[in-house]
């Protein structure tokens, strides 16, 4: 399972420990002409701190920028920690500015008033605009370098015109038709204009006006889902009243989804400030990551001593009867597995909107039919598991399956339904995780088992 | 958290359900007309396999290609249940290929063969191409629609050549300089080509050469990883001779994106045939559903019995000191929380390509410490409880504590160490599931609170 860019840059790692040694074989400008960015920030990342900056200083203005763009927020800081803001400036010029944006906002807020100063003005005020946008929003992802067009432009004119394009601008796929007021009014895309069959005629009389658009403070994950469902390349960004603010391109949008996935799976497994989790591993201190977990595992802890309870409360039964004990673990890991099962199951279809809030009745009326054949299947296995290894008798066998299929059917219902309470508290279904559910299904699975144990076994 | 998605498809389903119960208050043409066929299939996928079927046919041809396109397995299925192979074929030809393929290999392969003899034979041979490639491969995706640019052509002449492109042709971003055999030599922007000073030089002066590519056979999974990683908006795939076969573009790129995601969560809580969870949720049969969830549980359950062997091995034990059950679920569940938190970190951080194969060892030691410290913690924590809440005395207490203490530990590492061991067997990392790890994590956790307890508590 080796591919192309492991190879990449394990090769490029191994060039640079070796110019590090002082022993190279390549020397180090020609290393950096023929990397990838995205692999020098790779290699970059796994050095110490004084090393990355030292290499960090021998790339190119253009390079350094672009490998900037790629590092995680630990690798940034190092760097950051050894120059002046006059001398990180001219980087964050050079770059894109919701990637400025981003590193400002997030990796080094303490130093963002200083390093807007040393910039230059026209790139400070872009970035200032974006910072003022909640995070995690459109906003904070567009880019005001694209192409605009006046609404009485003839076809035969807009290439001339790209010509003269600022080559910051990041697509020239998509033109915007705007009018004077800087109101959207269509978009065209380059190949309409080189295709078109009269070249006499005005942009606005070939382009497209049906178009979906988002505000700058839509949710990131919802532009994103928008560019996946529709195949745009780019998605346009307006204000209010349908000024054109800038447009987010496919590329940052892949970024987006990557991150939400992140933190969707690391909140499913209760993992704390999830979206720290979107830095490479070996980059997170030991002592983040610990913080990062502790929260939820002490939660979880002080809802895992209510099953202490319930047991302390059937203290006599279980005295009596010591072989019930033995099917305690069994009992709720069933319940839990199921459980994690569905949960991820809801939360995925929420993520990629197949189930919507609307729903609710019907997905639980599904879950508790997929719970009772699920429960009824485990628990067959689970009576003759009882009587042929438990080496108890048909009542006690009968209290084993009754309790898987009672808390098969519960823990199935119980992980369809809170994620959709979730979303309707309008609390992200993500942050309900699987041992979110198992902790609920392990307290109330025993109760289900005690009580049906008490139930049945009761003569004795 | 409702998006502007969720508000199309809700009015259009409402719009479309008015037409249905012969009510309409805009005709079904003018509906269609103005509706996305991203959000037309959404709306089908929750009708009933007579009204998809019946409002498939009332689409016009390229929309209702477009619309098969998006539409899930299920759906797909029901409107060609009704439909003879001459009466689908015209939709295929329309559709792009790779999709034809998809649907042809995955959604209905029994009538593969007469499908094909139905369709138009340059599209059929080229599906055939397709199909030919394994399943999930970087070939399946591929389209063979590209621009194809001779060395020796002038910039100036290319816009004139563009403007004869086939229009099935995906995208004009970018121009693909071919040799007479058709070896990929080099890759020029539209945008280079507009923007080029010296309009009159031959396109292999200004091409790029340092061209990534993959092969028919590359996983898609790293095709992806390729795009999302190097920000590309189509990748070229080769054989292994340099023949430019096709490319994959950036929307192909995030549905296989979003369907890994997808693949990799559902695995991660254990439900089987994971990849069909990317499916619509509502479209899913129950059986089905419940068939692909109930051999990972069926396998769980029987791996969780050895819980029962354990406590059973220490029923004396058990007997004597009741109490020790009460702690049960409290200490294997926090070691399942612990296990279920370091699996995903690093399942993620492997498809992220930010954990490689050579770093096991590395990462054993950071999660061994990261074990200890998070043990620590909730260890005390236990002792504190163990010894308020549970009333036991300060040696078993200590039993509590400890046992925490070596089970967060123990979990934590067999959770970070398994998927890369996994890996090393070239078994994809993400079918080592939370319940998996629970599971593992229950038995020996179990193994030691009792050895613990025995010890300490000896001398009862």
């Amino acid at each position: 399972m080796t591919t192309v860019f492991d190879t990449n840059v394990q090769t490029l790692e191994e060039q640079i420990r070796s110019v590090l040694q002082n022993q190279p074989d390549i020397p180090l400008d020609q290393i950096f002409k023929q990397a990838h960015p995205a692999d020098i920030a790779d290699v970059l990342e796994r050095l110490s701190a004084k090393q990355i900056w030292k290499l960090f200083l021998k790339l190119e203005l253009d390079q350094g920028a672009a490998v900037l763009h790629e590092l995680g927020r630990e690798a940034t800081r190092r760097i950051f920690r050894e120059m002046t803001d006059e001398d990180i400036a001219p980087y964050l010029n050079a770059m894109p500015m919701d990637e400025v944006a981003d590193i400002l906002g997030h990796d080094v807020p303490w130093r963002q008033e200083t390093l807007l100063a040393a910039m230059r003005p026209a790139e400070a005020r872009e970035v200032r605009d974006l910072i003022g946008y909640p995070p995690d929003s459109a906003g904070r992802l567009m880019t005001e370098k694209f192409v605009r067009l006046p609404r009485q432009m003839r076809v035969e004119e807009v290439l001339d015109y790209l010509r003269q394009v600022d080559s910051e601008v990041e697509t020239l796929t998509d033109l915007y038709i705007l009018d004077d007021n800087g109101t959207l009014l269509g978009i065209v895309s380059l190949r309409e204009i080189i295709t078109a069959s009269d070249q006499r005629i005005h942009v606005q009389d070939i382009m497209a006006t049906d178009l979906i658009t988002v505000t700058p403070e839509t949710d990131q994950e919802d532009a994103a889902l928008l560019v996946a469902r529709y195949d745009f390349l780019a998605l346009p960004v307006v204000s209010e009243a349908g000024r054109l603010l800038g447009i987010i391109t496919v590329d940052d949008i892949i970024d987006v989804l990557t991150y939400e996935d992140t933190e969707d799976i690391m909140r499913y497994a209760a993992v704390g400030d999830s979206g720290m989790m979107d830095q490479p591993y070996f980059t997170i201190p030991i002592w983040r990551f610990v913080k990062a977990r502790i929260g939820w595992l002490l939660i979880l802890f002080l809802g895992q001593t209510l099953t202490g309870s319930v047991l302390r409360t059937f203290a006599t039964e279980l005295e009596t009867i010591v072989t019930l004990s033995f099917f305690i673990p069994l009992l709720i890991g069933t319940g839990g597995n199921t459980g994690a099962q569905i949960v991820s199951t809801v939360i995925r279809g929420v993520a990629l909107r197949h189930i919507q809030l609307r729903d609710t009745l019907k997905v639980m009326a599904r879950e508790l039919l997929s719970g009772l054949l699920l429960g009824g299947i485990l628990g067959a296995v689970g009576i003759v598991y009882a009587l042929v290894w438990g080496q108890v008798d048909f009542r006690f066998a009968l209290v084993v399956g009754l309790t898987v299929l009672v808390v098969c059917t519960w823990s199935n219902a119980v992980g369809a339904v809170i994620p959709l309470i979730a979303r309707r508290l309008n609390i992200d279904p993500a942050v309900v995780s699987a041992p979110m559910i198992s902790t609920v299904v392990d307290a109330s699975g025993l109760l289900i088992y005690m009580l049906i144990a008490k139930t049945l076994l009761i003569a004795i």
